[in-house]
């Protein structure tokens, strides 16, 4: 409860986050409010908050927490279809440090830039706590078109990007729970940095919203995720675990003690997105794919089932998963 | 960083935020993303965090919690002069307990619907500090007629709502520093409320929209907001000390050991709207205050001047404030 000068926030605002503040709609951050101009597009909102020691660790790099915070709404506008067109931030610090806000707010500003997604506003708090990063980003999409995750038929594939469980790898890799493995230097890299920095797929919205019946971004579990896919869009689904695509160095793993399938497709922190894709889009899919340089992989296919998605194994068997994801409560 | 079981943060949102979630933009909190429907107006986008034991008492109720919430960004809002469309929140919790969660969740549908801003979605994390609620609100007006900070200009007079320096003194008897001195307990109990339960002046937002040259709401102490929209519109203001609205508990504690001017208009947490009002706008003004029954008070004079704004005093000689207002840095 105790207050200092006024002068700290508007000054720690003013040398960090004044200078990304391109955006004629952030008033260069002097304002109480940030302006999103009418478009004829509807605006989708997306607010996502990563605390420390909770969704990432203490001693993560705070360039790359300033990647996760964004790419991790950004990653929603992709699996809704949206164009992004902005963000706001709430920045809890325990305290003030130029080593930790000047990689921050650089990090920030080139993923901004990268994504075109400018900043526009936001609000900076004193904590006695842990770090938090909150922040709530906005899409664009024409009227009616956001892609939601409500919309999936039976027959429809299911399709998911890039490649899953390499930040749950990442993650026990940071926690000492996967040492040595035969893993070399650049897997465990890669891994962490899967963990660390989310690579959201932005450039696959355009073809989401064009193709898919509906979709969302995995960030609990491939597992747990579609199974809410499944529940808003009341089927279910049949996925060969086989088919859901892994990067090497999960291959790798896959087998030894520390990593098995389950872990993967349960893991979460994925940020690829996971979606419904009627049979006679599926070809204009693949390709708008291509076109956008996103590796695409079909895993299922979506029943009319009302019970929850299966996972069978090479042999067709179902595969009992113990759990689909995980939460922070 | 141990998570548990997906079906904890889910069914906390089911069970207390499902319920407030009526609007069709919220797809009833299942989807990823919300949805603001375009409606021709522009989009005003505000967002404001409050942490406990910083922004509130960690013994504060959680009915108030979730007033002052919603309603410091609600303020921000009238103040543009925009019309609430909606709002996300992030609660950061560090444990779900239902005699916490049941009023506030209770109290915040309550305010949506008397304010018009209904939820749109939100994000639930678990963090092992202290409890922290942010905000983003959204609201509409007409393209390109946002009330923004720096339009005041000299001859423009400035007028605040409501009465200033409430809450500064209910946090002070919250802490045990008014003790006595001769306030009765409704007097007491009504500083306090002003402290835990801003009064946003959303019905004056249209007046706002249509009138004043400049506004924003007065969060952090009348004297240091002024300084901000004169310094925003490059310009300065005389104020008189005199003319500042006081509530009469507050004008009871004047002059007392505890409560002296400057504490009252550096003191934070007002949640009053300033601005600058032309001085051929003033009466048509005050005329649609008076119909939105929101008591509104000149307190003196937009200046050409660059200098910091200057309060008289009852003889008309300079008042030196120590301070202007309070940061939590």
């Amino acid at each position: 409860m105790d207050r200092q000068m006024a002068s700290g926030e508007d000054d720690l605002i003013a040398r960090y986050f004044r200078p990304l503040a391109t955006d004629p709609g952030a008033f260069g951050l002097i304002d109480d409010a940030a302006l999103l101009k009418q478009s004829g597009d509807d605006l989708v909102v997306t607010t996502d908050a990563i605390v420390e020691g909770v969704h990432f660790l203490p001693n993560d790099p705070p360039d790359t927490l300033a990647r996760k915070a964004l790419r991790v709404n950004l990653s929603d506008l992709a699996a809704k279809g949206a164009v992004p067109a902005g963000f706001v931030l709430t920045l809890a610090l325990r305290e003030v440090s130029d080593e930790w806000l000047a990689p921050f707010a650089r990090a920030l500003g080139e993923d901004a830039a990268a994504f075109g997604c400018p900043v526009l506003g936001g609000d900076t708090v004193s904590t006695p706590g842990p770090l938090m990063i909150s922040i709530t980003a906005f899409g664009r999409v024409p009227p009616g078109k956001m892609v939601r995750r409500d919309g999936a038929k039976a027959g429809d594939r299911i399709a998911v990007t890039g490649t899953i469980g390499d930040a749950a790898l990442g993650l026990r890799i940071l926690k000492g729970r996967i040492a040595g493995e035969g893993l070399d230097a650049p897997s465990r890299d890669f891994l962490v940095q899967r963990y660390r920095v989310p690579q959201p797929r932005n450039a696959l919205a355009l073809a989401i919203r064009d193709h898919a019946s509906a979709a969302m971004d995995v960030s609990d579990g491939l597992a747990g995720d579609l199974a809410k896919l499944c529940a808003a869009s009341r089927v279910s689904a049949v996925i060969e675990m086989a088919a859901v695509p892994l990067s090497v160095p999960a291959h790798a793993l896959l087998g030894k003690e520390s990593a098995d399938l389950e872990t993967l497709v349960s893991g979460g922190d994925d940020y690829e997105v996971v979606c419904a894709i009627p049979e006679n889009r599926w070809d204009s899919f693949i390709a708008a794919a291509r076109q956008a340089d996103v590796q695409v992989s079909s895993i299922g296919r979506v029943t009319a089932d009302a019970a929850a998605p299966q996972f069978l194994d090479a042999t067709g068997k179902p595969v009992a998963l113990k759990r689909l994801s995980y939460s922070h409560f």
